[in-house]
């Protein structure tokens, strides 16, 4: 047992740096077993990766997986789920789990929300009742739900915002911080969150700035919120760079498997997207051969697995014929069915980075992926 | 390798009659491995057993599994599933498939049919397409979908009919099975449906009418079609023991696990019901202490499992608290988690009825399911 197991917090170990990218192979140490890093972690948002049980997730490859405070601090609301146990428990996933602050739900999914410096009042999107969350607050919900890594409270400016708010949402996001660690208890690992936009300088001074405080890992957050992959896959590659060797650093709402593969050779260890399953849920499959819309006829009576170089559960025993007629007659299996394949397919394609790390070959790694991905998004 | 492996044709095994009930244990043996009877088939109407993959469906210990005739003709057509290699390799099921004929469905679900003795035309409840199903293309669409077992195409007649009514459902059953006889090319293996209602002398004409027609094996048709429990019971009672005693006897659409009980202990074999599927999609589940509605705020906080007592995937590894949260947020987890558990209740049931059957206790057994088992539903 080491001290990161005896503290409760997680553990970054850097296994391996690419001879001429970026790109890192590491290992993060948490109470609920390893993280292989670079790791994707599929979305939870209410205690549920849509569609799939724990059994699904983990013969789908995942190793960690995020949930967001947000959901669950509205149903069944943190304290129900600390006195069942914590959320490991309650979903009966037997490995790591990161909770998001909360923030950049109330940003996007509440109903009159007031942001003051004191923190975020807001009505609930589900029956309008009103709810608070402050840095303390936040903390204590995530420590509450036993997540083993937290998110400091953030304020995430739109992609497109002036300059000026900003700044004003990384001043917000410094003053946050500190009055998150403070709360802190270390029972959990807090990770800050380095905003910035689109502005080197911006980005570079909240690095600076947020790294200043001495935490077990940090993210980039306000990347992927409506700018151009070019402008993001650019800002994460100045960025990257800027951030802690030794700690993980977590690339927040990132991506397309292109995405991944580029911001990876940017140096980024920690992802997380609901794209994989909510376009399984609409029907739209990633293969190494592209992106295979299910519904389409053409695939009425095709006998071929949906990719047939996967080793995946879906594609060692359905056909496109089946997954097609399932996704038609909307029956509630093809959910489940599409799900495991894209999960299988984003997180065998972080299997493939590690490697490639490891091997000294991720530019090669990666330039494959810049010529046979495509970035656009349907 | 025996002969009904040779033939394709199905062969009923009876390895004990219970001594003091009309309960039989037999064994079903099929090209796609052995039935043990008494047996429950989930129904997967169209080629899906809601909610749950092939996987699932062994884990809950399935044994057979029913599919729905007049889902998969319409879509997606019998023609494709042939061409794509047959039902159980379209769906990637790997145990005996039975097929019920359409006839039911015509009379429940379609549009704008009319039947005349030469067969049914009606319209398609998904998109108004015109369809005809005679006795001879009944046949043709379960062979071609490859079932282990097909049924003759019936005209069941609603519980409350006119005598007169019934007795001409009788008689167009019996004009049809003579066509379904002759048109049968033995590949699959053709069950006979005896009609007849509530009527003790129709059900014993009808059955010795349907019965002279040398068959693997014969079902009652017309019970649990909207009569009562008790005049359901006491219509198998009588009915059952007329039916041969070397062929293997299918009661169809029942029921609830009291139902299963008593019409076990009448002398059938094979049963199919949409009942602990489809209440596990409106959360309900069946408990050994009885039923249990996930949704209710009671089980907000409650680490039990649904049963106690059970030994499924859901019960070891879920809290009602869990379910219940599921449920509520729409999950579509809730609804895998709610039919494993369901079906593993019946399956279980059916594992014990014929336990009991091997003991010669299956009056004990009965008793005990009369005592404890409520028969309303919600």
């Amino acid at each position: 047992m080491n001290a990161s197991e005896t503290s409760g917090l997680v553990n970054f170990e850097l296994i391996h740096q690419d001879a001429r990218t970026g790109a890192r192979r590491g290992r993060l140490h948490t109470r609920w077993g390893a993280v292989e890093t670079p790791a994707f972690m599929p979305v939870g948002s209410a205690g549920s990766v849509k569609a799939l049980g724990p059994d699904d997730l983990q013969k789908c490859g995942a190793q960690i997986i995020l949930a967001n405070t947000y959901h669950l601090m509205l149903r069944p609301g943190s304290g129900v789920i600390r006195e069942l146990g914590g959320l490991h428990r309650f979903m009966g996933w037997p490995g790591p789990i990161l909770t998001d602050s909360g923030g950049f739900q109330i940003f996007s999914l509440a109903a009159k929300r007031t942001i003051s410096d004191d923190g975020a009042q807001f009505r609930s999107h589900l029956d309008g009742s009103l709810h608070e969350l402050t840095p303390e607050r936040a903390i204590e919900i995530q420590e509450e739900l036993g997540a083993d890594i937290i998110m400091a409270l953030d304020e995430c400016a739109p992609a497109l915002s002036e300059r000026g708010q900003i700044e004003a949402a990384m001043g917000r996001t410094s003053r946050w911080l500190q009055r998150c660690a403070k709360a802190w208890t270390r029972r959990s690992s807090l990770f800050g969150i380095a905003q910035g936009g689109p502005y080197r300088d911006l980005r570079k001074r909240h690095i600076e700035d947020v790294c200043a405080i001495d935490l077990p890992g940090y993210a980039l957050g306000g990347f992927s919120v409506g700018e151009d992959a070019g402008t993001m896959h650019e800002g994460v590659a100045y960025a990257a760079p800027l951030m802690p060797r030794d700690k993980p650093r977590y690339l927040m709402g990132v991506g397309t498997p292109l995405d991944l593969s580029i911001c990876i050779g940017a140096g980024m260890d920690l992802f997380d997207c609901v794209l994989p399953t909510r376009c399984a849920r609409n029907g739209l499959l990633f293969t190494s051969a592209g992106r295979l819309v299910i519904k389409n006829a053409a695939y009425a009576k095709d006998e071929r697995p949906p990719d047939p170089s996967c080793t995946c559960d879906t594609c060692q025993r359905f056909s496109r014929a089946y997954l097609r007629h399932l996704f038609v007659s909307r029956e509630i299996l093809a959910m489940r069915l599409n799900t495991i394949h894209n999960l299988s397919f984003f997180l065998g394609h972080m299997a493939n980075a590690r490697q490639a790390i490891e091997k000294d070959g991720y530019a090669e790694f990666a330039a494959l992926c810049r010529s046979t991905m495509a970035n656009d998004l349907p």
